[in-house]
């Protein structure tokens, strides 16, 4: 803006939303006017939540993930099969699985993938956390639902190779045709997959 | 999600969060995860800017702007030239108006637009606010920045009344093609509007 417009409180409050992801600096001054007309309703009790969470937030020790309890609601949750933990790259993916609900096992988030161009090796993610929980001997199953990129499936190989010798199957997510998607619009990788881990109609 | 996988003061978060317009259920969710692990650097200051913010917003009470100062920033700007006061509906207009830059003016903020059916009569609108300014005398002219509407142009119509006798030049936005506007996808009251309006090439 060339002039100031308003107070520095909200212009402060809209560079602050403008860093929001899905928020933009259009979008940070529509959502900031939107909050300030429904100061009671909405304005309050967001920076409320917003204090709660930032002074609640911790890593839980056990699996990685983010929550207000250590261990988190998914470790402590006793309904979950603890034979089977799903292994992720970041809580993002936890509760993208979470959404389709197809497997009641635990997780293990990693908290990125191997890239020693970027200084992240095996110590800088949750690995050897994941080595001592198999150890335990509880846990049957491991499944790497990593990224189907370059970096994933070196993350995946490299856990592979901890977790050989151990008495534990390790499993990935299968490749194959979204649901919904259309064969002209994939690409080939895609589609060789989907051809080669073809089963019986 | 079927089962709870985090903390409720995560979830509540997330909720508020999807009510912040330009957000919704999906992206509140990436941006709840996204403030949480930019705790000290974005959720921390985020929810002290919404807490100031909250505390501190008023509505001007003499051109009806919403900011942390009464009379506002726009009010208080000596070197806005007082001869003139743009009236528009919402304090976003007026803020959409301030980034074009185009005119060094007060402003006058409705509050909405006259619709009876609503039950929003002259009084639910700042019109005798602004009819009182235009008494003081120092106002010249009074630009009608209201949306091009039905309920827009009649409100426009009202004010010109209330303000018809008094020492005061009513003028209104022109009408015409949208910068960049290709013909081909304007609408017909636009393309006569902006041919009756034709200038000097």
């Amino acid at each position: 803006m060339s002039k100031r417009i308003a107070g520095p409180e909200i212009e402060k409050l809209i560079q602050l939303l403008a860093r929001v992801p899905g928020l933009g600096p259009r979008s940070a001054r529509r959502a900031a006017l939107h909050l300030i007309k429904k100061k009671d309703q909405l304005l309050v009790p967001l920076s409320q939540a917003m204090t709660s969470a930032a002074e609640n937030v911790r890593v839980c020790s056990r699996c990685g993930n983010v929550d207000t309890t250590d261990p988190c609601t998914v470790c402590s949750d006793p309904r979950r099969d603890p034979a089977t933990v799903i292994v992720v790259e970041d809580v993002a993916d936890l509760w993208a699985l979470e959404r389709a609900g197809a497997l009641n096992a635990g997780y293990h988030v990693l908290g990125g993938t191997l890239s020693p161009l970027d200084g992240i090796g095996p110590d800088q993610l949750t690995i050897r956390q994941l080595v001592s929980r198999v150890a335990e001997g509880e846990i049957k199953e491991v499944v790497l639902a990593v990224n189907a990129t370059v970096e994933g499936q070196t993350t995946a190989h490299y856990l592979t190779d901890q977790l050989s010798g151990m008495d534990v199957r390790v499993t990935r997510l299968a490749y194959g045709v979204p649901v919904g998607g259309e064969l002209d619009y994939l690409d080939e990788g895609t589609l060789s997959a989907a051809l080669r881990a073809r089963t019986a109609f």
